[in-house]
């Protein structure tokens, strides 16, 4: 069909371990993109402009919106927060694949504009070994790690609406399975078809 | 869902070097079966019954037709060729993931069975270097070479039937993707949902 790389959306509860294997996927694979969100929310110390996020105005975002340049948005505790669609476009027809790390509203919102986005979802293996993880790595209040663990078994309820299923019970396994995935869907038939075109 | 295997139909034109990537598969993973045909011819010098072919008589071979009890067959030059289905279902019930080495005409008859089939078809790239490859191991007269060309060609067009192609212009590569095809099956969301259900 085409040289042009494909969309992939990676969501998954927080102590899934989304970032561990995205950044994993960076160092492994070439031509691979991560999307950067743009957020009208201040910079945190150490956060680059254009590298963790693209900070723009309330303003900008605004306009982003009106001009429906955004593959999906979503507004959080009063700051925007969304992909803007041009840059993923620019990389797929350089023929890169394009990751991106969003939540299961803003997937849900790629998925409807793009079919042919790819989601996988990451799932740490239970809701025990969730809670374990979130726990370990959180110096938060009860209350908080309750309300994350509500947030994930929410999340959790929207797994169906993925291609595929990743169980984070082991990185290295989990890494494997993530790129096996990118790989498989150039392999799809739609992909290839063109190869057997006679000379 | 299940832990049982996944059924996995490979075909592809003489030349495409299917049987090598076979063996390299079977090697590479583990819990996989390479299912055996049954023919009704003379086995050839070599040939050891129940690890190249089931050996069969023509009786028990239309016993087996008339019971249903066949994933599909052929008659070629006055032979039957077909693949039982009772150690295909045995294997995946024991979560064996089973491979089937057969032509298009039989993966049709597979893929209308049984929908969760999955079918790969390897390619060697183009049809001049399928024609290379056919002219470097063979000894045989033009003529031959052609008709298989031309058999190749007619495969070729059924190769949208299957879910993948595998184009084996490098064998690594080739050997790559058709394990990353198996492992990211294995991770399709219907097969995992499972492990998000509550503790």
């Amino acid at each position: 069909m085409n040289n042009k790389g494909k969309l992939f959306v990676i969501s998954g509860p927080s102590g899934a371990g989304k970032s561990t294997v995205i950044t994993r996927l960076l160092k492994q694979l070439n031509n691979v993109y991560f999307s950067i969100s743009a957020t009208t929310r201040e910079p945190r110390r150490g956060e680059r402009d254009g590298i963790d996020y693209h900070f723009i105005t309330r303003e900008q975002f605004e306009q982003m919106i009106k001009n429906d340049e955004l593959l999906e948005h979503a507004e959080y505790v009063g700051n925007y927060y969304g992909t803007p669609e041009r840059p993923v476009d620019e990389k797929l027809a350089a023929g890169y694949d394009v990751i991106l790390d969003i939540e299961t509203e803003g997937a849900s919102q790629v998925m409807a504009r793009r079919p042919d986005a790819i989601g996988i979802f990451l799932f740490p293996g239970s809701f025990s070994v969730l809670e374990e993880r979130l726990r370990l790595r959180s110096t938060d209040s009860e209350d908080k790690i309750l309300r994350r663990l509500e947030k994930a078994r929410q999340e959790c309820k929207k797994a169906e609406m993925y291609d595929y299923i990743i169980i984070n019970d082991r990185f290295e396994t989990a890494c494997d399975e993530a790129i096996a995935i990118m790989t498989a869907e150039k392999c799809k038939t739609a992909e290839r078809l063109h190869y057997l075109k006679e000379d």
